[in-house]
């Protein structure tokens, strides 16, 4: 049959960037408009030059767009590498049949392992809506996946992308489960680490909703923008690196979902677990230690959660030929005292440096971290890893070697923090008997933090501090009056972010 | 504290229409935006004169929208009551606490009556958006709701809108569970019953992913489109009405939450009773007999699963004091020859009208419906009630009555099929052994139906019928070339519509 012109539309560029999800926008009165209908969920297939991607339909009501023009959101754009003024057709979607599956496991069926790998598959090419991964998360989350479907989906979610291959027998890596604002160990781990001789090509994640990941506080120090070869290279220079994982496509569906699961603030172990072992497998790591940090408002909130976690991730890596190790952590409060990129960085900085008044917490967590990494690659006997990484952070060599990684991603450059600044005061005396991460965090979020980098929270009142009225609990950094203000609005809103016990 | 006012900003209506999801587009160098991040589901809440509403965020890179200013999707420009050029505060959201039971309910814990309330009156004000309306639908799917859940959840659906009130003690109602095309019955049930004496208040649906609702199909021959007000005043006139019941809102939270399970394709029983039950409820029936279609195309697919949603429907029923009872019919096929809004009322029509070649299917589905009711709400003798609506049918008092409650809506008009016609034919010879309603009404609906109400298909090939090579199977009607070749391309790459046996 002859291919109906009505379909083929001429490409306007609005620069509407919708996130993750692709969006078309059509006009009402077009032929497939109406043909489609307009549902919360019409989806089409766009397709030029061969390529194709699936799009969510807006309806354009007024004359934004002409007569046989459509647009596309900007991520669209890119996935489908087309410019305005490009002709594309837009044909009708085939059913997604792996769905079917997320229904089945909807009325209880089990996940087996050539169905997560078909739901994977077509996540990954960006068949799914925003909806449907939702309801993905949502029958995978709680307790709901099973052992054996934990492993199916992490190695479904090894497969979805690209993979480093190295031609050593020991790759290490370190990953922590995170909710803990400035728990910032990895750019003092890595050095220590590479100083000992280990190889660790550490990829880290940018934050989603929180006030910094580990890629943006690195950024504020060195370029972490880097390419697979560029990894490789620097990584073969000098032993470790600590790059982006993003620019990597690692486990390029491993994004699409965690912005969904982020969306619907639902932790489901199944997930995490899946996520985090498919990026350390795909990194080519094979010994990996994981930090649980446990607290009433870090991620993780009792330690029989830590326990059940550590058989997961112990039970998974076996299945999959990696060496995990768990060490849990303390979670009541914020490690170091800077929360933010920048002020996060000056912390790390200042542990490297050796300096005086450096975060005690931060430093003697990152020697816990890489002296339990060297043990178990047999860079230092069992019970004396600590005492090593110690040895090489207080002799400076962990320093020298930062600087180097830096020098080879690019340069290295001295964090800044934003001008504004506004102290949280105490009301009364008190000693600090708790502080909520959650709320913390999101100060410091508001405040601009982490697309101002130097934005965020210098923190002040560790538990246990005594503290007299007047006294700076928490510094606000801001890059400009209105994100001042954002963040002050919800402070003032909140309450017990510090809480005090009467002395 | 002194607002800020770099989160007032001036009203651009760009004529972007998402369906049910209120979006703000804000510039990407916004404070707000800077400091709220760009998530897959970034809120805020968008004031304005004393209204709120919540809305996702999208990103504009370019220079769509000037300095201070910000665009409203077309539903929230309605919703907020708001014009181009007013002048909207943007502010932070707080969390939807409602959610952190959805979120429990992942974790197995049960929805109690308080629960179900308060998710249902945030889901009514628009605070969940489209992925967290996906997870309570997903929660709630397969058979993860208990009678109990799904009681409570009728309830908060009744409460969540208005109501209407008869001074009668006795109001009938019908619900067809749906997903048989042409089974166009309420519109000579009505009538029937109408005539009988009895009180029938008769709101309808439109299409979501079919090719017409009942509410289309009539609106075909007769305004469906009545408030409240006119509702009553049809009824209390003529003892019937045949409106759309989504002017009315009399349960808005179901359109929501339907939208979404449409999207997903995912059937959830509990759901389904409480949308069918609490929009009875709320149209003040008491006596509702509920036809379930049963085949392998239908939406139920056994009869085991028809009587487990009977019993259901009647305990439901029970609790909220209204009595239930079920016809379970066949659904393997098509009833009628009509599919699409105006070749659906020419069937009506000709069954009203005693035409010696008006489907034989249609017409004794539509007596044994009407006769249960009669016989439920005491208008016939047990086992008579299909005779007395028989006789009223061809006596031509439902056709008479029909045409009065026409008149009292508005008017009566034939309805007009499209002109674009292409008749799909037989390859070979054999008797026609299965027909595929889902296909079938795919093919009908991208032809244009609904949104083109001429629009459809002229179904010709029953099961059981002796086919020769080059009969008409069926003719597919369009208003456009493009919408005809839409059908046919989707009908070209599909197989199985019809199903031959060798004879």
């Amino acid at each position: 049959m002859k291919e109906n012109n009505s379909n083929i539309l001429r490409l306007r560029r609005l620069g509407i960037d919708t996130h993750t999800e692709h969006i078309i926008f059509m006009r009402a009165d077009s032929p497939i408009c109406r043909s489609e209908g307009f549902t919360a969920n019409t989806r089409v297939a766009v397709n030029y030059g061969g390529r194709s991607i699936t799009a969510t339909l807006n309806v354009i009501t007024s004359g934004l767009i002409g007569d046989g023009e459509a647009a596309l959101s900007e991520e669209a754009f890119a996935k489908l590498n087309v410019q305005e003024g490009d002709l594309i057709t837009v044909t009708h979607l085939q059913p997604i049949l792996s769905f079917s599956e997320v229904r089945a496991k909807m009325f209880g069926k089990k996940l087996n392992d050539t169905v997560i790998q078909r739901i994977i598959s077509d996540i990954t090419r960006g068949l799914y809506s925003k909806i449907e991964i939702a309801a993905f998360v949502t029958v995978c989350s709680g307790d709901n996946l099973a052992l054996d479907e934990v492993i199916y989906l992490t190695k479904a979610m090894i497969n979805s992308g690209s993979r480093l291959e190295w031609d050593e027998p020991m790759i290490v890596d370190k990953h922590c489960v995170g909710g803990l604002p400035g728990n910032r160990t990895t750019p003092i781990v890595v050095p220590i680490v590479a100083a000992a001789g280990l190889l660790i090509p550490k990829t880290s994640s940018r934050a989603i909703t929180s006030p910094a990941g580990t890629a943006d506080v690195i950024e504020t120090m060195t370029p972490v923008n880097l390419g697979l070869e560029q990894i490789k290279h620097v990584v073969r220079q000098e032993g470790g690196c600590m790059a982006w994982g993003g620019a990597v496509k690692l486990s390029p569906v491993d994004d699409v979902i965690i912005s969904v699961e982020k969306a619907l603030d639902v932790d489901s172990a199944g997930q995490m677990i899946a996520s985090v072992l498919s990026k350390k497998a795909a990194a080519g790591s094979t010994h990996v230690v994981i930090d649980i940090p446990v607290g009433d408002t870090a991620k993780v909130r009792s330690k029989e959660e830590a326990f059940l976690l550590e058989y997961y991730l112990r039970a998974v890596g076996l299945s999959i030929g990696m060496g995990v190790e768990v060490m849990i952590t303390d979670g009541s409060q914020p490690v170091g005292r800077g929360i933010g990129p920048a002020l996060e960085a000056i912390d790390v900085l200042s542990v490297l440096r050796n300096e005086p008044d450096a975060p005690e917490d931060l430093k003697s967590r990152s020697v816990q971290l890489a002296g339990l990494m060297l043990e178990k690659a047999g860079a230092a006997p069992d019970g004396k890893g600590a005492a090593r990484a110690l040895e090489i952070l207080e002799s400076g060599q962990a320093l020298d070697k930062f600087y180097r990684i830096c020098e080879a991603q690019g340069g290295f450059k001295e964090p800044v923090t934003a001008g504004l600044r506004h102290d949280v005061l105490a009301m009364t005396n008190g000693v600090v008997r708790s502080v909520d991460n959650r709320k913390l965090a999101k100060v410091g979020k508001l405040a601009g933090a982490p697309k101002s980098p130097g934005a965020g929270i210098y923190f002040n009142a560790p538990i246990g501090k005594h503290i007299q009225k007047g006294d700076t609990l928490f510094t606000i950094y801001a890059a400009s009056q209105g994100e001042l203000n954002y963040a002050l609005t919800y402070l003032h809103g909140s309450s017990h972010i510090v809480e005090l016990a009467a002395i």
